[in-house]
């Protein structure tokens, strides 16, 4: 039995260099017998496509794997459905090598086959939820696969909070802002903001303030299971809350953001020889294994 | 019953400042009945003593509890000997706060007599265990509370090493060296190098490389059940493994150093009120909770 | 010879604070026979003020000496204008000591007296001058005592320019935008953001890449005189650009910032006894000198 | 009249790699008419070698240009006999692109021609004069083209000393050791440690700490002038005052190391078209000029 039966296609629409390879994909799976549905914007990149069309993710469409063309930033936005669906996900990237997307183009199919019958890894990425509550009441909710970030809105802005880690206070923060991370964040904005990288399967969530007024306010590493809250100053007049860099709540001074590890976690498929350390390697120019001839400072 | 019976005494005699709250810790345990046993080079600050004496730590002394009288370098020495005989481990600090050892001097008694009632949070810290390999086979060991440091022995010197964790590589780096930290060593030389806090409860171990020529080369935080391998280039001629900069393993080039967590804990016993976060704000100088005053940039 | 006869006096007058230290002043450098004037709102925390009152600063006001009673961003504020009439400034804090105002309330009278009869140093602190332009043609201007931030005026937004030193290429950027600092900014948002320390005697002009997304763009310090080029990317469209945290310029896409030092400096008056080094001390932490009884790690 | 008459050829005889392009350096010398003098090791390297020897570099050779063939290592050996006697220095890579080397083994004699008819940059770079002294006496010295690194000798262990600029304190640090670089020194060691890059041109000094225990400590820059003294504390047993990673000096406890600028420059010869940027490009994966296809973060 095949592990991926019904399988849908989701492409970025906004990056001209997709439609190939969603072609390409679109042929080979119909050519290998799947079940194939596409999103209906991703579908208008398909010239006389006849393939059944889809508006969005929901529980009637039966799916055993959904497949993005696109990069990181599409990942994420399909990703946060994928995960309330349960449905696991899968992405082809536009070129580039993504921590996130390891399928390429241009060996598309290879490694489609070996995937689909059943040669993969399944990574469990844990998402963050969010809800923001105004004077003991819950206000509106969101969810992040990479990061929350609580910014001043405008940049420039200093913002002043308090931050609470299970109940217990850890400090009052000026600054730009602070950055909450999913070990799967971590090699995203969190890593341009100073902080550590987490693997993957490490369940935990990093804070890292950004440039904060106190040179000592340093990243923070705790377990996944925290329930951080972040109480906003009284002059935070025009703060945001953003999810991924994709979806904003918007508080008023005084609201309380409570960020927690969400129960359902997305199910990303990887190729069977994907290694976390070795998109670093290529991602971040870390060094290759070493080979006879060491050379001197 | 009591908690805590038959206690330990051990001061870092080397801190003359430790005799005054020894000699007072020393009175107050006899008059409240407890049955307490002197560390011999500690016992020679005491004049008449009459106390039992013993010479290192071993599990004939049936202790409950070892009060350590001293900085939290003692604390380390100390630690490693009380995980391994599973006797919990409580620290009067010599003034200044620390993160293992949170008694006052100042007010030791009040602080004690709670503790000494079982008004106390026992927090497990998890050590290293680090072997050393020579051609595959393990020619010595060591183990750590705080952290490993893989180094060059002599300052200025730049090494070379190989990098794998649970069997994949991660990088080669050429560095003047790397530190292995768990959470509580997190706070200490780990920070100094640039790496993230970790909370005490995290399972997970951090990796921090200390100037490394590669730029991008940053804190790496994996699970605390991973197994880190470093495999010393050939021309690293002088490296040295220190183990909470107190212990000395010393390789040879293509040697190999295999960090794992140790199954026995350390049990470190902490006020009631105890609070990491507090003694991060106090340490760090990170920021009060705000006041309705808030200022300007 | 009184090296300073007439004096211009204003208040940040949002701050309760000054009112008192404010008064003070007013009445000791009256009682000690001064020309005084007022700021116009300044004017209004005095009951009964018989002084003479300026709507702003201008030439016809004959000053020798302007005294700001505030925090640093109030000396910011007065101070561009006080570069360009050439009125020496001097800084009256209202409590806590400033890297700029380092008369304190507390003993006002006592440091007054004595800067005032000549014992005081003078410190000759660069502006940055920035001019936008479109098509090649200059539309708008600015200038800067502390710092010249290009931001994607939201934050999140990250933001894509290239950069241009001396009319030589150095690199394209895509990071939260990018901090060009003066020394006297280099205590200030450069720092937060991982910026060096310049002395503020030192010719030199610091960049400091905000969150960049390749880890390797590092601060960079160049000389004085260098002229400073930042071109828009085509994407970049609500960026802006903002002098010492106070004055916004509004670039379009494709447009170029260029950044140069002022001809006029801002004259900076300190006591005699003034230490940039014990400044840095006192605000951030630094350590004091070594007595005989070092400690241990 | 040729700009270039009188020329001696370094190796790094340590290097395999330089042999062939020191082959053809000779002979391509020889034919363009030009006057060569070979250093004994490097002489070695040439079989049936006809041409004049020297042993080490002095007044008497009357040179007009040194060529060295090796790394950024070589030429910071020769570089400090260089200043001294006021000659010209010039490095050819032996394959990868170094900050202080630019001509290429591959396009050697292409690059050469244009250098020898005149067609380069000069670029004077200042040294730092190192001196150490005992009780006021001025016991040993040394200079450095990059860098001064003051270290305890053994790596982990921590060391205290004292820091005066232009006779006023600084600061007490506890820390690894620190590093005073030029600006040359810049994008060596002191980057590593967390430094600015400083503009080869720029007249600046930067102190970079290393792992220093008070998380404020950063990176300061300071005038090219400044008179650096640091006064090592009573129980620093083995500091080390290492000189462009190749020479030690040996204090003792309390002892006092001053650094300043040496008069004498070197004088560093690069191709016409030769740009630090670029470099920096080149070295640090910096982003090269945008295109039209800008790209989402």
């Amino acid at each position: 039995m095949k592990p991926f039966e019904h399988i849908a296609l989701i492409a970025n629409v906004e990056l001209p260099e997709v439609t190939e390879p969603l072609k390409r994909l679109c042929h080979f799976l119909e050519k290998e017998g799947y079940s194939v549905a596409l999103e209906s914007k991703t579908s208008l990149l398909i010239a006389n496509n006849t393939l059944p069309i889809f508006d969005c993710l929901d529980e009637g469409l039966k799916l055993d794997l959904i497949v993005v063309v696109g990069g990181d930033g599409s990942m994420l936005s399909v990703g946060r459905s994928a995960a309330e669906l349960n449905i696991p996900l899968l992405g082809v990237n536009r070129g580039r090598l993504g921590f996130l997307t390891d399928i390429q183009p241009d060996d598309m199919e290879n490694q489609l086959i070996r995937v689909l019958a059943g040669d993969y890894i399944a990574s469990n990425r844990f998402l963050l939820e969010i809800s923001l509550s105004r004077k003991g009441e819950k206000i509106n909710s969101g969810e992040a696969i990479n990061d929350v970030v609580v910014h001043p809105g405008s940049s420039l802005r200093m913002m002043e909070f308090e931050l609470y880690i299970d109940e217990q206070f850890v400090y009052s923060q000026r600054s730009d802002g602070l950055i909450v991370s999913t070990p799967t964040g971590s090699t995203a904005y969190a890593l341009s903001g100073g902080g550590p990288i987490l693997h993957p399967n490490l369940d935990a969530i990093v804070l890292v303030p950004m440039n904060p007024h106190t040179l000592s306010s340093r990243p923070v590493v705790v377990g996944g299971n925290s329930s951080i809250e972040i109480k906003l100053g009284l002059r935070n007049e025009h703060s945001m809350v953003t999810c991924d860099g994709q979806n904003d709540l918007v508080p008023q001074p005084g609201d309380v953001i409570c960020i927690e590890k969400k129960m359902q976690p997305l199910k990303l498929i990887h190729q069977a020889d994907n290694s976390f350390y070795a998109t670093c390697r290529t991602k971040l120019g870390w060094g290759s294994r070493l080979d006879s001839s060491n050379r001197n400072r």
